[in-house]
């Protein structure tokens, strides 16, 4: 498959870049922030409303479709871009993950990982080959290569070992490439010791990976922690290719991420926090199931221009969610994966003005922006 | 408020009447099948969606609205039209059968009807002026009057006494009318006997309402019975006032109905039908969940141009059921709303064209078209 990342501006202020990745179905633009369609749907939107708060590109797991319904089943309906209609370029995860935090009894071989399906309890085996195969049949623009995510905290020689593996996993994907597979990018692990995350990255872009991901990270760590881990393993990245932080995150993470050179995120956060009713604004967060909206006939954020926000009042969004409604979810899942997308634009925006390091000061300088509550500071615009 | 209907054209096989609604929110063509939005919302869509299937109207529940959130609410912040976002005709229930089918330890009484909320347990007392000042605080286009709902069966003495209450509760609640108000429909009642039908109708339309509606149906007796109660009761209701039918029904019922001189329905299936992923055809019923349509790449309805079916498979359909995903309910309602929308339709250009009756002998002489299961034949075209 075609695949091709062009950085168009590089941050005279920090390592941040701003680029353009080009597919067979599609380019987007980075730092670019995908939303995760677990089961082949982001949960409760259409593709056409994806499109209208500004999605270019999602993430699809392998681990989920594989199970349900099954990549057999979607690769003979002509894939998965037309089984969900989505025409746009899809990342497919590896399923390492989700192995390490959904599977039961997993057990790690030098072959694969085996292990329980969260579903039914079923055996599965998950081999480098396989993972590939499957998201071949998928239908990927991106795949990621299958690797052992550790849980925090590990210790040292458990994760140099598994580092070791990941390295061989990674090498054996790569030996199965065929001519249209999709672009494949490598996956750096090593826990938290920056040898180990030095000892990966270096083994990785030895080989010819046309992306590289930093996994391992959002685990339960210290925030600081994570952005010590990023720092120490960028410097061993290429410069030209797309580099990926998976599983992260909340905006102040995104927008550090983003300085310390990072292109590609991917969170549940804004569709997860959408349906538990905890909702973002230029002020802060807010848990629309609070009495104090019970009569708000403002929007969420004043300033925001999603659908959501255009039409609709906090004291009818708290309503609707305190009745379980299923629109309750979609408002509030458009509006927050709208701030998102606003707030990568906005990123975008300032990386190509030279204006990145002012927007970074006016949010980091506010404490952690939408991560708290409320308050009558206003930080990045949200719609 | 505004209220006017006119008749277009008579059939002349039946009874049936083309109409018009016109309210101050909008106008209507009759016959005319309302969604149900219980809490202010169709469930799982937004009044765009609602739009693009066909719904020019829609039902709220008083009794369920006056819980959750409290018409008071909704009134200080506009009313029910800007509170959910709808600027079309609203048809408001009165809480009558709401208070008989879910409501704990009611208590009938002259002044009106106590009873403990489903959702609390917390005690209330709805009167006939009561539920007006609900649905004039609401902002509703047409309003009910409180009335009983009795069960089936039901012994004559006990519905003859509650006939005459509901008379009694029709004239306090005209006796209260207000300028402003939305247009006031009074409700039939009688359980399943024809003097005491005759004798309900009778006394309401000596009082002037604008419209009459057939309450206590589809409630559990036969469905033939249903339709001799529709039949004793239309000869005294007035010719020139829309007739509404309560609570009904399958696509057969209301084509039936139609033909005894019904012009108004709402009911709850086609809606609750897709959530529990039963879906209509132009050839019967399907349950999406069957494993039969595990790698079915057809539409729901090949002839059928909803979004749904312009760009989902059954598969995909079967898919989001089986996960529990938000976007199932939305798709299938989307299909199933779609269904009733053009059947409805189909019923007024076939009044239209003078061949109602073409339509009811193809669709009758089918069995009972949609509430069979898929078959070969084709019936009423879907989308």
């Amino acid at each position: 498959m075609g695949f091709r990342f062009d950085i168009l501006k590089k941050d005279s202020s920090s390592d941040a870049r701003l680029g353009r990745i080009e597919t067979d179905h599609g380019s987007f633009s980075t730092p670019a922030f995908l939303p995760v369609g677990t089961l082949g749907t982001i949960k409760s939107l259409t593709p056409e409303e994806l499109v209208e708060v500004g999605v270019e590109a999602i993430l699809a797991n392998t681990y989920h479709l594989y199970l349900k319904p099954g990549h057999e089943i979607i690769g003979r309906l002509g894939g998965l871009h037309t089984f969900i209609h989505w025409d746009r370029p899809v990342l497919t995860d590896s399923g390492g993950y989700q192995i390490f935090s959904l599977a039961k009894l997993r057990k790690i071989s030098e072959e694969g990982a085996t292990f329980q399906s969260h579903i039914d309890g079923s055996l599965h085996l998950l081999t480098p080959e396989r993972v590939m195969e499957i998201q071949r049949i998928l239908g990927s623009d991106i795949a990621m290569v299958l690797d052992e995510c550790v849980p925090y905290p590990s210790p040292y020689d458990y994760v140099k070992t598994s580092v070791s593996l990941t390295t061989r996993w990674a090498k054996r994907s790569l030996a199965q490439r065929r001519e249209n597979d999709p672009a494949l990018f490598a996956i750096v692990q090593g826990g938290m010791y920056r040898d180990l995350r030095e000892q990966s990255a270096k083994a990785l872009v030895e080989m010819d990976f046309q992306g590289y991901a930093i996994g391992g990270l959002s685990v339960g760590e210290p925030k600081s922690l994570m952005r010590e881990v990023i720092g120490w393993t960028i410097p061993f990245l290429p410069e030209n290719v797309p580099r990926y932080l998976m599983g992260v995150g909340t905006p102040l993470d995104i927008l550090e991420a983003v300085r310390l050179g990072i292109d590609l995120f991917d969170c549940v956060l804004p569709t997860r926090n959408a349906r538990n009713g905890m909702l973002f604004t230029a002020t802060g967060r807010i848990s629309i199931k609070q009495a104090q909206y019970a009569e708000d006939g403002r929007p969420i954020d004043e300033g925001c221009t999603c659908y959501t926000c255009r039409h609709y009042s906090r004291a009818y969004l708290r309503h609707l969610y305190l009745s379980g409604e299923i629109l309750s979810s979609r408002l509030n899942t458009i509006h927050n994966l709208s701030c998102y997308m606003n707030l990568l634009k906005t990123i975008r925006e300032a990386i190509r003005g030279g204006r990145l390091l002012d927007l970074y000061q006016t949010y980091s300088s506010q404490s952690d922006g939408w991560e708290r509550e409320s308050s009558n500071h206003s930080l990045v615009a949200c719609g």
